[in-house]
């Protein structure tokens, strides 16, 4: 299986050390083509290549990836854009969301058909919820 | 024409003014399908309506527009995902961006060879940028 992990960069970076374990998780369930991700040598102003050169390899990754694994805690346009991508492509779509008092997750987000949203309040919750996501169907 | 108009709700609030100016704006090219993006009554919690009643609504309106235009500084699922609907769909897309120091736009955004960006420092450059975005060639 091949896995798109998305999660903030540009954004803001604040839930990287989730973004590294969300990867190590995915892993066990194929392979993840967006490692970089959970890197944290990438900080907020991201990854040191041409905004075109990313968008293009992002693109065609996501093309080939069997599911996208979003990280929608912290908002993000590029995340959002991957996402409406996928869903048009009727790619296998699945929301990782750690709700708090002070936001709601986006109503594009929350209200797409084509999106499971798996809410969770801590990342010791992330194992069971992949397990349930990703294993097919018995 | 029919202007869909994106910018941050859940996201966060901080530019609604610059909205609201952006849709007085937008109102003297066509009519704007989102005029509540500018309203002050909307909080970061968002309409009180159901989530997926607001996409698909929301969807709907971005099909039947002729242009989008996303103001992408504040960094908002809901705008990258309509963003990347309306690229799949080959939408004409237009995005206002206010740079910053401690910021950058999104890769996916900034890459994307279907968007055309406008960065501005100022609310009072938007005039003359609308102007030569949505005016037809001569």
């Amino acid at each position: 299986m091949r896995i798109y992990f998305a999660g903030s960069i540009r954004g803001g970076r604040d839930d990287w050390t989730t973004y590294r374990d969300i990867i190590a998780l995915l892993s066990n369930y194929g392979s993840v083509l967006t490692e970089h991700i959970g890197d944290s040598e990438i900080s907020i102003t991201g990854e040191d290549l041409a905004d075109d050169y990313i968008h293009d390899r992002d693109l065609e990754w996501l093309r080939k990836a069997d599911v996208l694994v979003a990280e929608v805690t912290t908002p993000s346009l590029g995340v959002g854009y991957e996402i409406g991508r996928a869903v048009e492509w009727g790619k296998r779509v699945i929301g990782l969301y750690r709700p708090s008092p002070a936001r709601r997750l986006s109503g594009m987000i929350a209200g797409c058909a084509g999106i499971m949203v798996h809410p969770y309040d801590e990342p010791s919750e992330l194992p069971a919820i992949l397990r349930l996501a990703l294993n097919p169907e018995p």
